[in-house]
């Protein structure tokens, strides 16, 4: 779990609402009709320039890089290591028991694929297109993220504008302009605060995320393949350090 | 047809107008010379940017986007299939009696192609070129749709000058003023509008539209290919299967 | 000559210009100083970015642009193919006789180097430079109008804080400060006008021309190459043909 | 140390205070609510954007780009030209007595590599990955630096829109109105002074002594490699100069 | 010198002045503190973004922009073959006393190179290293002033919301209200006037001379490698004018 995250939005939302606490009157920020137009006109745009099932699938990103968490390089090596070694001692059938204790997918395919038998070449055309698509996947998850961030000042712009027009048809007193324009502005409000506080951010640590993960599947590719090719467990750590940078890099044994 | 485009455009223009109803008044907002200024003003902007051919192409490929229907790509791989199960059991002429049950113009073409008994480099160069002319399309949509898309706020705002300029030049009660002002900003609500809830969107929504439609003509170009060097119905699936994720295969068998 | 920039330049000030007349007090936008701001500005900051050379020659262009007709595919083709027909029956040097009745300076050039016997190494030499040089300056026009149409609305703000300062600092009837600030907004909406409806879309038309010309300047030289090769008029057409989109290839045979 | 960048920050908060001194009522520019605003939403946007370790990594970055003096490329010349007679001289052992004296880390391990008696490849993989990772360290620390340059006018504009509504839901008297205003556009000053004065300048430093320290580690790298291939001090030169401007070439000579 | 510059400057000050005057009170625009803010402000943050010796160099950069005159790609022919036909009539020794005939230091540095009797490629690689870190200078040099483009209106902001807030804390007669504005606006108007008439368009002009200078070095590196091969005065020529569009090639001859 990302705990950035959940602190950054937390804190930046107390943040806020202490601010507009302080000054009173935090009623007049709640206003729904000014919600319905900025989220409302945003997710319709959104629809409009994503395919359904892209539209859909963005809920599931935004948790997975919320709750998931990527194995770090050096949990990922013990791994592939101990999964080496049972290969060498008892060939490469007994990987099969391995499967079922995996939570990975990714890993449990390549994990098949080695108790399949099958040649290398073969597991890293299939592994390196699951990485490839898997990469396509997250940078359209960024790219709706990054026009949600970019429609929400838009229709918080035009949701000022309705309430302008509207304050500016009848003039009566000048307390009924202020009020008229305090909620006017509350749109525009909203859609700035959306997306600098939870849009763009959020599609920042998309991408992120995005290189942990990838960078954890090309790893675990070159162990699986490593394996496949019969190496023992210092040849598959010494294949799998070779993404980590020299002064991070650990003596790893097999545990197994 | 692609549902997506339909509601979000809708439901866009619905939650819009409920939210101009509810602060009353809605008549204001529409208003007839504000309209031609902002529609107008960019439709002239963009035939001085553009090519007449291009600029009366745009409403048939947004009607295109919006309606057809790209084929899902195991469809795509059963009809190729299929195709090379005619040819390996019946001959090359065979397909010619296909040829007129294709609604796809580029299907069409390669199966005559076949018929012809044309040579595969023939085939990849001919349809290679249609691939590319037909991408070439589609960029020019796109980019008359973002043109219209930044177009439409800027002459809403020239829009909202003139309004400006006219209202400030008589003052006499602050009435006038504020019914002068409304109407200014009519304009740069149109525009913001527009921009965001169509054109922006669209323009997004084509280059999707677009990556669907060419990688389809690459699967068939792909499919025809293997037909023409006499492959059987299983190597054909194998090679359009390679532009789909391995996750998403399928055990497809020639159904004719 | 390209109809759609013209009508689009027309069309465009006539709409601007009802929609300034139906709210009345037309004169109102005619104010020589605000113009001198915003033009004179606006092609002192070219003078600063550009060459003299440069800046005099982008209204050349601009004229091109506009008047010259790029000829079309198959009448280039056609135009090829006749003296490759008259090269292969006569030889080279009757071509002499046809430089003169040629318009374009390029196809000119080429047939020349013909009768001068040069080899084609050389030939596509120096035509594939004039090539380079002549999308050099099509980029160079491109940019001095994307320039203008950046600076624009730049000097129309400094116009328009003119104007406000100069009001600000006499504040006597409410009468005043409208008609002060009227004007003051004036150099914004010539600005803005100017911008999006004269030199951004110009500068996006100068950009397709120059892709037409350079293509069909493409096709020439290919052309003249195999004719300088001594291949026969289908020869010609079908190198010359590799351009164009299979559907829209025409059988063109020599007519000479 | 980067005088410089200390010159500037002091300099530019002089010139900006003496200003508001100058104008009168230079209390009313400090706000703590406002400052945590702004200060406080950009820290929880740059964390919900990046993870925890990027974070609190800026600061560390920030105080060694304005305190870490980046040697010059001669010093670094004469330094490894020293080495080179030592190692030429007394063998590679007596370069042990060398590592202890280094400040720089990068330059120790260098060393210690000649010591062990690596070989070139080897020596040219570790310290190449070296380099690779602090580059890519460099680039985030600048990432961070520009997005929070981004961040910082937005959350002013978030704060003067709370300002904004706060004041117009009571517009009692005129005096009111300006102080609520004048507290409103606080936030948007803060805003714009933080991302002008010191994130957005500090991001462009940060990347020109990225670039210097860079090279500094590539001509190490290639320094150290010339002495393991036992090349003498005048090769090792050599080697060194070629990343140096011709005109900048001194003729360094062994010290030692 | 550089004409348009300098007309461009002169001119887009008079035409301001000019705008300014007309409406009266042009003492108005002449405020030193707004002078302070815009200028200091931004020398500050360009003082952090670059180091002390980029920030001192692009005042000379400026300089040369304007002043130096690039020599015409014929008159550098010229003189390129006049040195081949002396190096072929009387030896390179007789290139001596050319030297110091020489105002350009690189052609100086080429022809002593050509004394020297230095190898071809050895020339090559140096004069090839001296055009590339002049590339960069001239890099930087238009980084900077694009810096300052973009540094002068956030300083122009900066300064009117300071004038802004000093204003609206005490509204006492409407008189003071305009007066207290009009100074704040002034720092916009600094703002945008230097970034668009002097600093953006400078910095294209420092991009456009630099294009050519730089094609200047690079034909007289071919000219001075032509000459150390011993090639004759029309080897030379021809060399050389493989960078000039075909059109404008003179036939140059040795005038020595």
């Amino acid at each position: 779990m990302d705990i950035a995250t959940i602190i950054g939005i937390l804190l930046g939302f107390t943040v806020i609402s202490l601010a507009v606490m302080q000054g009173g009157g935090g009623g007049a920020f709640i206003h729904i009709p000014s919600m319905a137009i900025v989220i409302g006109g945003m997710l319709c745009a959104t629809l409009i320039h994503f395919s359904l099932g892209q539209f859909l699938g963005i809920f599931s990103v935004i948790k997975k890089t919320v709750l998931v968490k990527v194995p770090s390089p050096s949990e990922l090596i013990q791994q592939m290591v101990n999964y080496a070694a049972v290969n060498r001692r008892d060939g490469s059938l007994a990987l099969e028991e391995q499967i079922s204790k995996v939570d990975d997918e990714f890993i449990g395919k390549g994990l098949q694929m080695l108790v399949d038998g099958q040649e290398e070449d073969w597991i890293r055309d299939m592994m390196g297109l699951e990485v490839q698509y898997r990469q396509e996947r997250h940078k359209v998850g960024k790219k709706i993220l990054e026009f949600m961030g970019a429609a929400c000042p838009a229709f918080g712009m035009i949701g000022t504008l309705i309430g302008l027009v509207q304050m500016l048809r009848n003039l009566s007193s000048p307390d009924d302009i202020g009020a008229g324009m305090a909620v006017a502005l509350i749109t525009t409000f909203y859609g700035a605060l959306l997306a600098n506080l939870v849009f763009i951010p959020l599609a920042g640590k998309l991408g992120l995320y995005s290189k942990a993960e990838i960078l954890a599947m090309e790893m675990t590719l070159e162990g699986i393949c490593a394996i496949s090719r019969g190496e023992n467990p210092t040849g598959v750590r010494e294949k799998m350090q070779a993404f980590v940078s020299p002064s991070r890099r650990e003596e790893i044994k097999a545990t197994v």
